[in-house]
């Protein structure tokens, strides 16, 4: 690998001037800003390394599919995302959000860290490998989606349809953070999702709230249905809830033990004084990632601006996500909540299914997580952190586990890359440090024995 | 009373045009608008008839106080407001919210039914007994107070400091309303109240929801909190609550069963289907005005806009009144409330005291309840209605009570004169009828033994 590390090295300048330029095209899906230029960019940056590209039209914004073909039968398809989060709040700016501007040795754009350094840096490694060495050591699938930050509306359909033509021996994900300690994350999966919201009925107008003394109050309806869903030991209590919950294997447990958690930092930091269930910062550390939760998102009735108004409000609504892990889905947990709500008498509470997304899981042991683990030892001084899932969800497992593809996460950012905050950012260094790692995973993934 | 009801009759004319005058010098104290000219102009109409006037500063808008002697020993105090409500929406208005024009035998205009209408029928029936007979029967005391509409809260600190000069045998309240049936209805006391807003803390900012996992949420302490204080039986849970309250006597039974309550009207007018406690139209029209409340008015946290946003908030808060009767305090129940919240765990969640009003109530056998009652039919064609205690609050007690004043309320509106919204209206010859009644309660009143 050490032509093409050299090659990346030399031609770092122009690498960084390709994300420059992808930086500065902004593609604010949530503003319908810039979406069209910034698809037809990335299909125009994928046609200059000469793959086959084709632009796929959603019920949104479109995919951009590239395929390059390379030496041996192994594939890896690489998910990214084109759009970014909206640069707001303006004003806490220090940089224009779509000036990629480099001061620090750093660059400063919203969509730098998640995604668009990623997505340019697998273009480079591409390149690197194609200037160097004339050919790919495996076939690369490139799916560049365009409504990530919205909730990739449109990727399930997208999946349905084009799995075959997407269909890999591994997937890369579209980001990735240096921790604290400089150590590259490397993650194999994410929590799913179930996002609902409650409405609870009362009179058709909002009363004079001398009228509790005799009219339903769709506010106590709310209260009362919630705490049937999760008691102050934070045991969620919908019958069936953990029934498919599969505990973490001794070796996710070796690998949480592994990894640096700053527990009393985190406390002190944020202003809260225990963790759930008293954890210790081990266990924290290990409900974080194996913990599913029923979080209430929001909740609103009535009066609540200053001072009192006396009201019965006649309407209620909250908004819940639980989030799981594996094997729970979210249809099921949809249902097991429809089925909790209306036995414990509170059939006339309305469920709205508002998103939905499976939990999703590679193997320690799949190939692809050692040729990942492999090529960061060959490009970082630190060895990486391996997490066996984020916390967080992404629809890793719509594009990916569904098919039988092996994921894992990866990418060129840092814990203060501030990735949906003002002053977004990466390192160069990381950039330059992530196509080179990206270069050397097509090398490994291709040497790896089928699994 | 013939003498003084054909003059009344006479000079209905003038008497309307006082009212139109008074209804057109806008008062809202909520938006400090007109408030010193209507003092002002209330205060020229006591001058008018003689009365000993005087303008008694408050922390906030003043107390226009007037005094006439009667013949016997005998006083009445009657208590109305200058203020009115805001006219807004305006949109939604058909005449002139200050034009008080008159069409279909209504006047209509902001605050004629809460309370000028009232306010200006007293002074008229004083004024009619003095240009027929020269002197009044009793020593009339009025208080007027300009602050009714956002909550009266100067109107202790003038309680506690003029006790003495507004002290009468007997009180007439600011407002009544003839019933569907066209019945006067005539009120012997009020519900007290409890204001809070209790709020819940957790992390010192809104974190990505992934963290419900682990760090505590402030919506989830609320929601708990709250199911401690009552339960979907109503039942009030806190140690104590219902250790005050009296229960209503045979008497108040008597006079509740003798009401009019549209209970299925009301259920298929308002939407819902059940009254609390699966409570008949008879049981629900007494727990209307016998069951104290814990109604939550208001509730907020997080997001709750459209579609999904995975958010933990760091707050929580909520607004509940609790309705208060005989013989509960407003300050008793804080306390109970702050000891059941830290018994039951929830010492971090704050109770922030917004409004308190202790319950009022006049002894239904009080000569003025007589006196009152007789008085009505002279004047009227249907009996009143005698209700023990209204279901909502006012200020009753600390004006009356506290200082032994029996209170009877009773007025110039009806069912649908629309008070606190658009289009507020009295009928002209309610009105009148209204006149009339007051003035043979001054009658009526000087003549009742000494109780």
């Amino acid at each position: 690998m050490k032509d093409i590390f050299a090659y990346i090295n030399k031609h770092s300048d122009l690498y960084v001037k390709k994300l420059q330029t992808l930086c500065r095209q902004p593609s604010v899906a949530a503003q319908e800003w810039g979406m069209e230029e910034t698809a037809a960019m990335v299909a125009a940056m994928l046609g200059e390394l000469g793959a086959r590209v084709r632009m796929i039209p959603t019920a949104g914004y479109p995919v951009v599919y590239g395929e390059l073909p390379g030496e041996s039968r192994k594939s890896l398809l690489l998910y990214d995302h084109y759009d970014v989060q909206p640069p707001e709040p303006l004003d806490q700016w220090e940089h224009e959000p779509f000036g990629a501007e480099i001061t620090d040795g750093r660059i400063w754009a919203r969509g730098v860290a998640d995604n668009k350094g990623n997505l340019v840096a697998r273009l480079c490694a591409a390149d690197a490998w194609l200037k160097v060495r004339g050919r790919l050591p495996l076939t690369l699938k490139y799916v560049f989606e365009g409504e990530e930050e919205i909730g990739s509306p449109s990727l399930a359909g997208f999946a349905e349809d084009y799995h075959d033509l997407y269909h890999a021996d591994g997937a890369i994900w579209e980001a990735g953070y240096k921790d604290a300690g400089g150590r590259v994350q490397v993650t194999l999966g994410c929590k799913g999702i179930c996002y609902v919201e409650l409405r609870a009925h009362g009179a058709n107008i909002d009363l004079h709230s001398a009228n509790a003394a005799i009219v339903p109050s769709p506010v106590w309806r709310l209260v009362w249905a919630l705490q049937t869903l999760k008691g102050p030991d934070e045991r969620i209590l919908i019958d069936g809830f953990y029934d498919d919950v599969r505990p973490p294997s001794p070796r996710d447990r070796e690998l949480v033990a592994a990894l640096n958690f700053q527990a009393e930092e985190m406390k002190e930091r944020l202003g809260f004084d225990h963790f759930l269930r008293e954890a210790s910062g081990e266990q924290a550390k290990a409900d974080m990632l194996f913990q599913p939760t029923c979080n209430i998102a929001g909740i609103q009735a009535g009066y609540t601006g200053r001072g009192s108004k006396t009201v019965l409000p006649h309407t209620a609504m909250c908004k819940i996500d639980f989030r799981l892990v594996p094997n729970q889905s979210h249809e099921k947990v949809l249902r097991l909540l429809r089925e909790h709500l209306d036995r414990h008498g509170f059939a006339d509470i309305e469920v709205i299914d508002l998103h939905g997304e499976d939990p999703a899981r590679t193997d320690p042991s799949d190939p692809l997580v050692g040729a990942v683990l492999g090529a960061a030892a060959r490009v970082y001084a630190r060895p990486p952190q391996l997490l066996p899932t984020m916390s967080g969800t992404g629809p890793m497992y719509l594009l990916c586990q569904r098919w039988g593809i092996p994921v894992v996460g990866t990418g060129v950012g840092n814990v203060a890359s501030r990735a949906h905050a003002p002053n977004e950012n990466i390192l160069v260094e990381d950039y330059i440090e992530g196509i080179k790692h990206m270069a050397a995973i097509f090398q490994a993934f291709a040497a790896t024995e089928e699994s």
